[in-house]
Order: C-alpha cells, then sequence, then structure tokens
C-alpha cells in the first residue's frame, strides 16, 4: 500500500505555532521534504528543528531553487521532487512536505500537489498563515464586518497595485521585498502612509515592526507584509 | 501586577488544528472566556473540550450575544464583558478569550481588543483562519505567485458582490448562510459557477463538500465558504 503525502503547513515562523496535527504528522513521518534555496538553509526546516531533535532518523529531502528561478517555480525542480518523492510513497513510507504558513496561501506545495494528487492520497495540513501572523504581531485586525479584505502581491505592477489598493477597504500587501519603494509610492499618492503597518519575519525572532518612513528600501526582505486598513482604529 | 489578556486563535473546528503556543496558553490561564449564543453551547468552547477535561478547574465567563444582534456585535455586550475581564486581569489572573479560527480574520475578538489594548496588556496568538482551512479541505489551493486573493462576506449586496467577484482572479466567499442563492446567482451570471467549491463546517465532525447545484439553499451554515479560483486547476 502507498504512503500518503502529507502538505504540512508549520506556521509563520515561531516554532510553537504549528499545530498539534502537524507536529503528530511530522514526528510520526519517516520521510520529510522541504524548500531550500540553491545554497544555505532551508527556513522551513529551520522552524520544525526544535522537533527533529530526538525521535528515529529520519529521510530528509531537500527541494533546492535554483536562485535565478526564485520568484516562480522551476518545472524541473517540480518534476525531479515529485518523482523523488513518489518513489517513497510507493514503497508505502508517508511523506511530510514542510510547509511555512500554510500550505495553500501562495505556497510552494500546490506545485506538488498538481504533480502527485491525482497518483497518490495526499492530504493537506492547514497552517497558521503569515497573513494572520503579521496581523497578531502588529495589534492590527484584519477584517471585521462585512470588510472585503484583499491581498495583494507587492511585485504586481504600479498601477494595478493603486487600483487595488483604491477600490478595498482592507488589504495585505504580500511579498514587499524589492518592491518597497514602489509598494510607499501608491500608499503616498493614495494618502495611505498613516494608515499603513509594516512588519518583517513576523513571529521570528528576527522580527521587525517599523513605521514605513523607517523601513529602508534597499534592505526589505521577501517575508515582509504591510497592512492597510481604511477604517483605522475603529473597531469598538 | 495585572494579568494579560491573550486572544487566542483556537483554529477552524478540528481541535488538532489548534497551535502549540495557544495549547499552552489554554492549559495555564486561570480563566478563560468565549462567545456563545443567547441559548446553547458555545462553539470556541467546544472545540477545546478535549484539552479541559483534566487539569485544575478554571473559571469560565461565557460572553451571549443576544440573538437579534447576532450579525453584529452588541456593543453593550462587550462593555459588560470587558468589564468583567477587566477584573479578572487587575486581580492578576491572565485570562485566555477562545477564538474559532484566528483572532484578527473577522473575528469577534477585536471587539474586546479595542476596549482593552489600552488599559491591559494584550497577546494576540494567530490561529489556522477558515479561509486556509477550507482550501485544504477543498483540495483548491487559493492563490499563486502574484494572484490577488479577495475576501468578500456574503452579506454584501448583490451589485457589490458581483463587481468583486468580477474583477479578481482568486475570491473567498465568507459567511454565506442565508445569502447562498443570492451568491449562486451572482455567479452564474459571471459564469463562475463551475470554478466554484463550497464547504460548510470544514473540518469538523459536521463537514461537508458539495457542488454548488446541490446545496439546499435554505439549509446553509453561517460557518460555509465558497472558493472560486479564475485559472482552475493550472498549479502546476
Amino acid at each position: 500500500m502507498s504512503g500518503t503525502l502529507y502538505g504540512l503547513g508549520i506556521g509563520p515562523g515561531d516554532p510553537e505555532l504549528i499545530t498539534v496535527k502537524a507536529l503528530r504528522l511530522l514526528e510520526r513521518a519517516p520521510v520529510i521534504a522541504y524548500p531550500a534555496p540553491e545554497k544555505g538553509e532551508s527556513l522551513a526546516r529551520s522552524i520544525v528543528a526544535p522537533y527533529l531533535s530526538g525521535g528515529a532518523k529520519k529521510t530528509e529531502v531537500v527541494i533546492r531553487m535554483p536562485l535565478v528561478e526564485a520568484r516562480f517555480p522551476a518545472a524541473a525542480v517540480y518534476d525531479r521532487a515529485a518523482e523523488e518523492l513518489g518513489g517513497h510513497l510507493e514503497a508505502g513510507r508517508d511523506v511530510a512536505v514542510l510547509c511555512e504558513g500554510d500550505p495553500f496561501f501562495y505556497g510552494s506545495f500546490m506545485y506538488l500537489f498538481g504533480r502527485m494528487a491525482a497518483r497518490f492520497t495526499v492530504e493537506v495540513v492547514p497552517g497558521v498563515s503569515s497573513l494572520t501572523a503579521c496581523a497578531a504581531v502588529l495589534g492590527a485586525p484584519l477584517a471585521a464586518r462585512n470588510d472585503v479584505l484583499t491581498v495583494v502581491p507587492a511585485p504586481l505592477d504600479e498601477a494595478a497595485l493603486k487600483a487595488r489598493l483604491a477600490g478595498a477597504e482592507a488589504v495585505a500587501i504580500i511579498k514587499v521585498g524589492r518592491h518597497f519603494a514602489k509598494v510607499h509610492r501608491v500608499l503616498d499618492e493614495l494618502g495611505l502612509v498613516g494608515r499603513a503597518r509594516y512588519v518583517e519575519h513576523a513571529t521570528m525572532a528576527s522580527q521587525r515592526i517599523l513605521t514605513l518612513d523607517a523601513v529602508s528600501a534597499d534592505g526589505v526582505p521577501y517575508f515582509s507584509m504591510i497592512l492597510v486598513h481604511k477604517r483605522g482604529e475603529a473597531w469598538t
């Protein structure tokens, strides 16, 4: 009998923000897989590292993304990974793929899911996404009542960003990184800088919360987010 | 010294989808508070019930919402709850408020937060939201790459719903409940019924996944969601 492929949401960074379910499946899985840059450590693995020190030794499959293609998935990388993981499943071994945040919220797991769900049993375990983690550490409710909440990737071009921000009550701008200056400009034009809150590496040891004006545009990491709520603090 | 007010995201329904952190704080808190309908059981309390059977007896504060005001918060109810919880905090007792899903994703915790954050230490612990839980059980990635993801409350009027759905790549329609017929009509007019996936009570024992045409409009619960992705299955 084939093993099961688990897409495990491991949460936004604080190891304690993993779910009880994901932790149980992680501890039980004989094979774990996780994304990593071309060289260097995997963020996903580092999040669960505190849980891997005891217990039986696991097989670890590292899915390395070539730097040049870091923005979008490299089909060949996922083809190869799906083949390798499929071998473990066919041999009856469960495989847990570690997914930062939630597997289906802008996560790369969907590329394995798309390749493997028709052939194998796949279970997706939802996790705490960066979206709600950023709101929590900022002390900024995302949306209430009948607010429309829009999640906007910062790589969109300036006109698209402006249109999306103009038409929404509550906005989360994700993947800010090197797009910070553009985003700042758009928020400024819309008169929303005072309503915007910035955080990077939410819930991690390296977390920083800054006003927009205090952010240095050339030092913004990929894992950063800006939340904007036009109604502001009127939560009561 | 005053106690700390915790807004604990307890996840979408499956008790195992609570985080390790929320579970630790829950077990430690001498006082827990949770919303409930005017009569009957609290969903939030039922989610964590498996974790409350052992350990020291806790003080429980039930925040009952009058039925007529179930759609939007009743200010007087939250005023009273804030006063009662404030009494526990002033006496040095930590208070854990149980929040279905995530506290800041359309959660009622923000009304306590708005009343209490200036006077007390408040920590928000993010949880797995219904948004990612629904995507997981549907096997439907929410958004990828530079998709804009829009969360739309179903109580919006028909024209607003249509405009929001027409302008988005990926949409989560929340709080469907008695608005199902209207939402179905809008999706039909936009030619999106074939792209829509429906789930109610995701991750709970009562979970149901149905095609839109199989849903009976008069039996749709508040905890239901419709996900639409215009690109469909092109995840690879």
